[in-house]
């Protein structure tokens, strides 16, 4: 397997495109964006489990209920959510899409990502979408990873080439997500294409185990969103015999979609709202892996540990204190807490006591803009990494006042 | 009922005191209270449920296990929280304040609050401690209440006057909590005192029942601390004939109880580290009382709504959004926000959809330093009461670099 250029249309038969069509005032910002399978691709899809649902969720879901999609149309600028006519704006979408890319309107995925409970219009979508459809490429990718960027600071994308069935396969995506971040099924947008010959089935299976280590994995802020969804196509035009069952090419595209969705959840977590740190909790040890996610998820979600992490101070207490209320069963007299980034590594706990250390050397580690919080359990064999960023002056900044 | 003054000294036959005993840094700041009874009180407690315990919590289980104690000895500056001689240190102190006081070291509560993980001596402890005894007096609750002050920014106490069975009784207590507040049993330091007569058994029920609809219903961070105790202790001095069953007079006290912990709560979200405004979320018109709590608290963690209010933006989505994923039975088709403040009150949010409201008329309401944010959700008649604080540069700057 290696890392390839392409992002969402590194995939055999996949283009993209991204425009302004006027979601967003700021006439420099794109806001809506295509990706196109030249071929009806197998679908399979994720969504938030807020009960608070934006309406293209509920679209989309009846759009890939029968397994597969052609287009997915997505903006920014609005989530089209708790909207009077949300329902009737997504459907509008797709149909316009459909029209312009002689598709049926149920395969085409809607997505929306913004403010929520602002009234929509069509007007900009009938504006954007032919120029959309007109200007698909496979240099499209960056553009529509540009178009569903809200806070985020950077694109997001990613591929990778791997062999099934000996053919060469693509598998990429993009990404977009930046605050309302937490782990709960699919937290974000994320769009991954592939020219893997895949059963629906089977893509849903794997889609579905995936993000339980990737996505469900990643926290920001601890806001679950209204509007995530991640959502793979699958067109097979790489050739190989599909994948039905689970055979050692299932094994080899589980492999490669987790290593696409791994770095997209770094990247998003590395973009966090505010953020100075990229932070990564590693526990291992555990007793079993729901423990030691609990545990990992629970380190990354403290606004006490983020906050200490932004300030590179070595505040352990708060690592243990996060351990403690997880929910994970742990033996607190054997955990173990060592800091590591580039400059090296400082054991701060050791059997759930503190240990002599440098503060310097802490200092020096944690000033770092890549940290990873390691601990360990000695209860058991179990491990789980978690991701996510640190608490900033710019994320108050950001969210005290999103909307103007 | 009336409030009166006094906090924790208010009830007769109780004294405090508090000291600078070395234990901080600071010359100038109390680091050592006390709470003593001339006569033994029935004693109830609630603790933290984090699996990392403070050695005091361990200490103090033990010594009021037959319902009774007669002082409560607290100290900030340390958490005495995974220390290799934290039981040690903790027994020590009881044994301190027994010989000083003439009392069984079984009749001593020990509590303390700071930075977790520091070696601790004993030395500071038998310095202030006979100077702790010598100037208890009537006037010692706010020396108390001051002793455990950590990033607290005021005192928070609070005492009532009421009546059970003809007589004069009274209640009063003092808090402590700013940061690592969040829901779960008792979720800081609070000592409540009373000279009404309540058998150990009943006392205990009235505080376990009573935290559900005070404690457990307030936020600062999300972080449940290490250390957190509510502690009661009744001597009977009032005379009242003694509360042994949930009759008249239990109402009676168990109505003034939660006058004194709702109002220690409200000065606990208040003081919320960094906080420039006090946020309380009403819910009102949920199925159950499990789901009105739950939406009350979600709205009240959210990282995001505290921003917003920060920024005194009506961002009602994000309350929506809370509200969604909070694990409440909700009819989302339903629910109304409103804010509301000094100023007046916005409808912002009705049926689950926006409505048009004044954007000026809302930030007139937001800009106030007390925000109710009151949902409805028109499913049923159950309500609950959840407060918090606003998300602010100043909570990251305090805990970017707490120990130092």
């Amino acid at each position: 397997m290696k890392f390839i250029e392409g992002g969402v249309t590194a995939a055999k038969g996949f283009t993209a495109s991204g425009v302004h069509a006027g979601i967003r005032k700021s006439r420099t910002k794109r806001d809506l964006g295509l990706i196109y399978s030249e071929k009806k691709a197998a679908a399979a899809a994720l969504y938030t489990t807020n009960l608070v649902k934006g309406a293209p969720l509920t679209v989309t879901k009846e759009h890939i209920a029968d397994g597969f999609a052609q287009a997915i149309i997505v903006n920014s600028g609005n989530a089209n959510t708790c909207n009077a006519n949300g329902i009737e704006i997504a459907e509008q979408t797709a149909l316009l899409v459909a029209k312009e890319l002689k598709i049926a309107k149920e395969d085409v995925v809607v997505a929306s990502t913004g403010v929520i409970g602002q009234q929509m219009t069509i007007e900009p979508f009938e504006e954007g979408i032919p120029s959309l459809v007109e200007t698909l490429s496979k240099d499209g990718s960056a553009l529509a990873a540009e178009a569903m960027m809200t806070t985020d600071t950077v694109k997001k994308e990613v591929a990778v080439s791997f062999t099934v069935g000996g053919k060469e396969v693509k598998l990429g995506g993009i990404a977009k997500g930046s605050g309302m971040i937490h782990p709960n099924m699919a937290t974000m947008l994320v769009f991954l294409t592939t020219d893997c010959a895949v059963a629906p089935k089977m893509l849903q299976k794997a889609l579905s185990t995936d993000v339980q280590s990737s996505f469900n994995m990643v926290s920001v802020d601890g806001d679950t969103s209204t509007n995530d969804m991640v959502v793979i196509l699958a067109n097979g035009l790489a050739g190989n015999a599909p994948i039905e069952e689970e055979n050692e090419d299932f094994a080899a595209f589980m492999k490669a979609l987790n290593t696409v969705t791994v770095t997209l959840c770094k990247a998003l977590a590395a973009d966090g709202e505010g953020a100075t740190k990229f932070l990564e909790c590693k526990v291992s040890g555990a007793k079993t892996l729901a423990d030691a996610k609990k545990a990992a998820k629970a380190v990354i979600c403290s606004s006490l540990v983020k906050a200490a992490m932004f300030g590179s101070d070595a505040n352990w207490g708060r690592v243990l204190c996060a351990v403690g209320y997880s929910g994970a069963d742990v033996d607190v007299s054997k955990i173990g807490v060592t800091f590591v980034s580039k400059k090296g590594a400082i054991e701060v706990c050791k059997n759930g006591a503190g240990v002599d250390f440098s503060e310097e050397k802490a200092k020096e580690i944690l000033l770092e803009s890549e940290i990873t919080i390691d601990v360990t359990f000695g209860d058991g064999s179990a491990s789980a990494t978690a991701w996510g960023s640190d608490l900033t002056y710019d994320y108050v900044k950001i969210n005290g006042d999103y909307r103007t």
